[in-house]
């Protein structure tokens, strides 16, 4: 079968690897319908994640029909819609114990390496064996379609993360750093916790328009400063929750200068660089900083709000393409080009 | 000045009481620019709260401009707008440390007599006088109309309590029963957190209509049975959370039916009689129930959500009269004539 | 091998059943090295909960050494000592996606016949099947004897559930209506959340010693009212958190009169009668009510707290018997013979 | 009266200052029995604080008795003994209706000048003004010495805040650096938390073993890696909690290191310094860092537990001086002599 696989010097390919088959009684064979690509996968590809050696097909954002599943599976069966989150999990380590399955100690990324735990092959394929099927996929509602559903188990659960790590409550406002795809999400989940307002911050004007789509208040941060336009719409106090999903130092610091005393900076972007924290000042004026990987058990109820359609997200995917012209479409998503915003591959 | 006093015989009467004036440094005088009737409002006409004596001025929401401050007072001055909780508190109590003040043990609610503490007058009336007024009552925004900013201090927090206290998170079903003014503001409220769907339940249509545009799934209780409905619509498993807002023992049995193992019933209703609990089932079966007044400190961000547009609750506001006409509002109110749901009164 | 097995009429008898056997990949077969009796299984032989044909094994709480490991089970291996919970859960299901394995909706208990869901043979014999075993053993620290891990899954996780959900704050008043072992489960539990002071009422001064070990402050029911001392010492507020582990509609109601408002009354008990539920009262007073089982998730927590010997259960344990002499040990711990608290039974 | 009076040149002096007296109706005038010696105080004493000008009277921790009351005053009266926190709040403003007292907009601290809001004279004197006297302050009971409750309002408070705000639940292991008067506070109250174990760091072996008074595991830093013990006491994955009391660098990035994927360190020193946040790492990694003061709503569950005598600190009240020997108290206190914990004076 043809799949992405990542190549040395900071290439991609199409390339044929071989096909996976059930190894244990746990084990699920997903036939992918459709993959997409995530701003990771670009970070894995400019070998920006260590750990991730040549040869790894990659893609860890999928949706498929269960083609085979082994014989201690009993949730799903052959012909079943499944929706696969970003990394399996064991659900018996100390992590997995305490509900935090993100954190499992077993776990494993769809073609992250080393990196994230056990090496998995990526998604960006044909077949995919999943282990540990019963734990961690999701049936898809029949109204969901495809290029919906593929974000629930990556971007929108993280997007959604960033809202609930937040911990907005009902009259809060919200500023969120980043409109692409995960700061989208972000923005559509900060929704659900009954803000006053929520800003969206970024450069894009696609991007812009996506987020007052989904009722942001949007600041173009090419044409005016975010923190001050946050602190005079509160009075100076500062906004209650800041997202930050852009992941730099500026947007950073433009959180922690955006929130009120008490305020919380949620944490979701992959950051390439350290920041320094002016604790002498921070520690007085008190703020609450949150970081990590995405919850999978908040999946099963974004699905119900898609599938109720309480929420929209169809205007995030932009374009589709044949997995063989993956490179082509790569090319779109990397360099922003005909206002792309996800893309979405079909094997 | 004119008021609305209860009299003997469940009768009330539009008489001449004296004017308020400032007795403490923390008191201020509130001239009452809107008033409404509350279904508390005829429990207490009806004599079904005991410790309301007859020449009692009747009336807990309302909304007016200062009038005069005490020396001490320092967040509000004369000529300012000012929405008025249904009941005062004291800020020092062990309830009030706790936060919790709507259990204050030195409050009084407007109108309320001795059954809910010290005697206050109510607010059907030109003039009221508004103890530990720093604490108590909250400015209200230019864009927010009397006609909606007089529900935040009584019908508003006590559906968005009904909400809160439910424990609702993102991607649940939520059933209100009873879409009186309050069960419709646990529709509005509940939307605050994400839920999957939220059914309605009542007896007029009105009242459905309005539920429906605050996004509800209605269901007609004439015409549908609401347990069976809601147990369908789950798979058999029930809501996740439950809220009783009509105050009689066949819906809070229907409350108990509709939920699932696990699942909470939010309380909100005055109730004329006891309910027998099957504590053999609901023990194993596993759930929680929850009742008790609102907390005011939902005031501010209720009233932030009215400013920002967030909410529109003026489809609930269908009659306003003259103070001296208030008889006629009464019956109005009482009898369900002309499709009233609330009624606000004009000193 | 021997086992306790219900009979007609009432009886228990020590008869002969088959050796189970792995049935399921994720099966493992346990040796039961201490098996313990629960008021349950009292209930159980007098027909009191239903749905638990003659011929079933009884018996809930247990720990013991994995014999024998299905092919597809990682955690734990032949040779290994592991606590086991009072019944299992598939951690597929929606109550299992919350976390509510409890809830779990193709769960059973060992002993618990169809009322608590799949039918699972007891475990008051020498060995028994456990499916899932990965999802719910819990391996036992070397240093924790048997005579207290087996509390882990049952009385002590039950108890422990009580203080929870009782949302127990720092500085609290408690009380715990009933000392039998669930009872002194959540005496010894509520210590864990830093109240104030935590009251145990019972009848038997042999419990209530083990109590007061435990660090309350004990009442004697027959020699005081409880709820007259409660509301004395708070002021006539009443307590925080009132857990109910008796079972009966008169504690129930003294719980319901022991807690301030606002209050939470935590039950655990099994009821065998109805309660009248004062919601006119209550409504406007403000309690909640919280029951049903306890959650699994609190073993490994629990069992680290025996480890580290942060809590000693052993006053708990006054008797052991070989299991072929069950019927004597019923017959001292049900008829409160020789200060008896809790029996373990060794195979 | 007599006061310690802030002086330029980084010197303090005890001088002649004018007795206050009451200006608002919601003041109290205390008669100050015991104030005591904070770290911040030697801070201050240094100008490491802005904003607080020479000729101010510092000293923020004191109790005492009321000496005249406002005639709005309605919670306490003259001959009252009250326990007063290190600053005052509105209860009115953003903050303070959020519950976020120690935020306050109009707030202050006693002697701490401009910094903390408006300036107030401090408490190390004979007589202390203190506005809003119904909100802020608490009665002391008559079993609770001066000497545990002048702790309450400050360093007792600020402790708990440590550990409330880490988040501690049943069976945590939790770590503490830095044993000084907070940090012995934290250790303290991290065990209201039901934890598994709670180690504790410094390098004076004085305060280390008031530490294992209070129930710690102890490490002295000098001959032990803190990090390294941690991660092997706890298979490598890290504490649960890390509480930050030292106020360096190296202690937060110890902390840091010392908790597991989705740990939190609580932030409670005072920082000259800022720390570099390694986001690349600790993105994935997952961790939560929560800093600020403490909330004095603590403060009655505090003194309800030192009533109750569930908590003892009298071990950290090492030395007592009469207010005119001050200086000769802030040399033993700030240079560590004769095992000094911490110094009250005596006006």
């Amino acid at each position: 079968m043809k799949a992405v696989v990542l190549q040395a010097g900071h290439e991609l390919a199409v390339n044929d690897v071989p096909e996976p088959r059930v190894e244990s009684p746990n084990d699920i064979i997903v036939k992918v319908t459709t993959a997409s690509i995530c701003g990771s996968d670009v970070h894995i590809k400019y070998g920006e994640i260590p750990g991730i050696p040549p040869g790894t097909v990659i893609g860890h954002e999928f949706v498929g029909v269960v083609e085979e599943a082994g014989e201690a599976v009993r949730q799903v069966k052959a012909g079943d819609r499944v929706d696969i989150p970003a990394g399996i999990w064991c659900g018996v380590c100390a992590a997995c114990r305490r509900g935090e399955t993100q954190n499992c100690s077993n776990g494993g990324v769809w073609g992250g390496g080393y990196y994230f735990g056990q090496p998995l092959q990526g998604a960006q394929t044909s077949y995919v064996r999943v282990p540990n099927a019963d734990l961690c996929v999701l049936p898809i509602p029949e109204n969901v379609p495809d290029e919906q559903a593929v974000f629930v188990g990556d971007i929108f659960m993280t997007g959604y993360h960033a809202a609930n790590q937040g911990g907005i409550r009902t009259g809060d406002t919200v500023v969120v750093y980043g409109c692409g795809p995960i700061g989208l999400c972000a923005v559509a989940s900060a929704q659900f916790f009954g803000p006053k307002q929520v800003f969206a911050v970024d450069r894009f004007e696609n991007r812009l328009a996506v987020a007052a789509r989904l009722g942001a208040t949007v600041i173009n941060a090419k044409e005016d400063d975010p923190v001050n336009r946050i602190l005079e719409t509160t009075d100076m106090e500062g906004a209650d929750v800041a997202i930050e999903a852009v992941g730099s130092a500026e947007s950073f610091n433009q959180a922690l200068g955006s929130v009120r005393r008490g305020g919380m900076v949620s944490v979701v972007g992959l950051f390439p660089e350290s920041v320094e924290l002016q604790l002498p000042i921070l520690g007085l004026y008190g703020v609450r900083i949150s970081m990590g990987l995405a919850n999978p058990s908040s999946m099963g109820p974004l699905m119900s709000l898609l599938s109720s359609e309480r929420i929209d997200l169809s205007p995030l995917c932009t374009h589709a393409y044949p997995l063989e012209d993956a490179l082509e479409a790569y090319d779109l998503f990397e360099n922003h080009k005909d206002q792309c915003i996800k893309v979405m591959l079909k094997p």
